[in-house]
């Protein structure tokens, strides 16, 4: 399950002005990625700090100094780039210019050449493709007749996909066939992208289930790949991880971590690549045949890996940083035969709200004392990440529905 | 190795007034201690603030707020305690009186009454021998009369220790005989100790080795154990912890458990409680039995449990923290077989320090990416304890072996 790979001598590390050498991590964004990199960089005597939306957000309350700062305003950037040693980031949303003027500053991971793969829909499948990945059929669309041609060939339904700023489900549209009264949308997003080449459409996968390779690769070009896991949606939203996916054939997990290592090296990736994928059954003349086709990635720690802060030997908060850093990658081993990781998602009716979200940890401690519960520091908003648990073990049934009852509990979906 | 009892019912958490209900948690002193209870903190979205000794302590590098102020400054204290739904301690220093004061604004774990214990050795031998818990033979000592009639009934060498303000070997003189040189210095603590009862006098105890049983208590009287593990020291400072304690005869380690929850529920121990034993051989007329013998109390998270950061379900900070709350203890139990911590020690000579400490991570981490590397952010000085490392796994001198290893790159012992 593990691969690593080194493509070039590595560098010793900048000679940083700090006491005892350990250089500053600059995190852009405040969100919960960059507050569960904290623990890693206090372990590793590594200072943080982050550029955060607002005095209060998710990183900001863990993480010192936390200037304010917007992902798209440059001079905060900037003057946040003088001041660190290697910036990386909470999310995807720093333009292109942000990132190319704070490379003049600092080193930033992973660069603008990378991350513009995760920040754009179009150019990600453009440069897969290139690769050889195993993709879904797609095509850029810029008119409802260039839709209607894609689905003649791809057939219904098509998933339309606004190329920029989609995550959790958002800027994702079905569309069932020529009568979907969704095209009232997909006319209105047409209309808006038409300058900008138009949007990504996207044959629709009937998948057997999703499945998400996490790797870590640093500049030098060691990488470092965690067990392939099984991703279970809820709403758009990633719910349920397990660690390993269960029954996944050994030859298929060997491959598709063989793709992202791939994409990791061929798109020049430093820190975590999340490669988020649909797994596909196909009937063959010998029966059918299980394969993967790429739906998503991600440049920086993912839900998907959040397992691995008690599920594995190295969390990928460590290893990103690491990376970010150019030191030696951690060990991505499993500590447990299964572990598995449930979000806590905001409640979807104000009144299944807690009054007190911290009185859930009354019952839900002392009900399950091997329970781990990580909460973010969010207001409850329906539907939101607030937190996850992780449950790890020997019989994945038992480890599930442990980790199934402390997330729905604290979420306030169950009283028991 | 782990037990678990409820003496009785748990209160419900006071109606804290922050966001979600998640309370203040203050901790007394800027030190590792403190830093380490960070992680935890984070997980589980409590908020942390240290009284810190200066604005770049070890645990002001990661916990915001960070006032300033003494540990015996009274109105820092007091000024600290409003600001907190709980206080603890990252040390035993803090008097008295500071300690009742703080008590009157908010609840203080553990509070003044078990941590004299911790704090005067007098105290503490005298409230343990009324537990019945077994110690070395023990006296009061006023002058050097005293301590000659303590060495006629325990036999040379004595130990004489100052009452309070002793930490790793500091405030401790072992006396050969009347003849031994090191009785100017005992003089001199003698008549500094006179109008304050004098010393303690103890039996030197000829040890096969050092243990400690780490325990939790929480104010509703739960308790939780880890295993017992053997420690190491080195010129009087903890250098090298085993979990558990290899080769320990399980009724002895089930009667020393026994002593260290004895002890947490008799002096009303708060939190965590680490109960330092020498492992003793006596001869009896069926042979030799081994034994063990209290030496030290510290009540706060120790040395000798860093192990259970990586070593176990929940670490000695998150079960404080817990504890410190009143909320259900996690469970103690070992993640792998062996897990063995080695301290970084500050290198004897100034000419043996890396110019740059980071720049050693270069080596530890490409040499073993299985190694959990935890520094403090202090400045190298001889014999500090600057961090440590954890390895775990199936072979006790494999184990050992890495652990040893990278702890001594780090601190500059070895080259490579």
């Amino acid at each position: 399950m593990t691969a690593s790979s080194t493509d070039r001598p590595r560098q010793d590390p900048a000679p940083y002005a700090r006491p005892g050498g350990f250089p500053v991590v600059g995190v852009v964004g405040g969100g919960q990625l960059a507050r569960m990199m904290q623990p890693a960089a206090t372990a590793l005597g590594l200072r943080l700090r982050v550029l955060a939306e607002g005095p209060d957000v998710s990183a900001a309350q863990v993480i010192t100094p936390a200037p304010i700062g917007a992902a798209d305003d440059l001079e905060a950037l900037v003057a946040f780039a003088r001041e660190c040693d290697a910036v990386t980031f909470d999310h995807e949303h720093v333009p292109g210019e942000g990132l190319r003027a704070m490379a003049a500053l600092t080193s930033v991971q992973p660069g603008a050449d990378a991350l513009v793969h995760a920040q754009d829909k179009v150019v990600m499948r453009r440069a897969l493709t290139e690769l050889g990945v195993p993709c879904p059929a797609w095509a850029q669309v810029a008119d409802r007749d260039a839709v209607e041609a894609f689905a003649a060939s791809a057939g219904w339904p098509v998933v339309l996909k606004t190329p920029r700023g989609g995550y959790d489900g958002k800027g994702v549209l079905v569309l069932s066939g020529p009568e979907d009264e969704k095209w009232a949308t997909a006319q209105a997003w047409l209309a808006d992208w038409a300058d900008r080449g138009g949007l990504l459409a996207e044959e629709h996968v009937p998948f057997t289930r999703e499945l998400a390779a996490l790797v870590a690769r640093s500049p030098s070009g060691q990488a470092a790949a965690w067990p392939v896991v099984e991703t279970v949606q809820r709403d758009g939203v990633c719910h349920e991880v397990t660690a390993p996916a269960p029954g996944l054939d050994p030859a298929l997990a060997a491959e598709l971590t063989d793709v992202a290592l791939r994409i990791a090296g061929g798109l020049g990736v430093t820190g975590v690549l999340a490669v988020e994928v649909f797994e596909v059954e196909r009937d063959t003349p010998d029966g059918p045949v299980r394969d993967v086709l790429v739906n998503e990635l991600a440049m920086r720690p993912h839900n998907s890996g959040h397992w691995s802060i008690d599920g594995s030997v190295t969390s990928q908060f460590e290893n990103h940083l690491r990376a970010v850093l150019d030191l030696p990658l951690g060990s991505t081993e499993p500590r447990a035969p299964w572990t598995v990781m449930v979000n806590v998602l905001g409640p979807k009716a104000i009144e299944e709200r807690h009054e007190d979200l911290y009185r859930s940890y009354l019952h839900v401690m002392a009900h399950d004392p091997g329970v781990k519960v990580h909460l973010y520091g969010k207001e409850q908003r329906p539907g939101r990440k607030l937190g996850h648990v992780t449950v790890y073990g020997d019989d994945l049934d038992t480890v599930r529905a442990r980790a199934r009852h402390a997330a729905a509990f604290i979420a306030g979906e169950i009283d028991e």
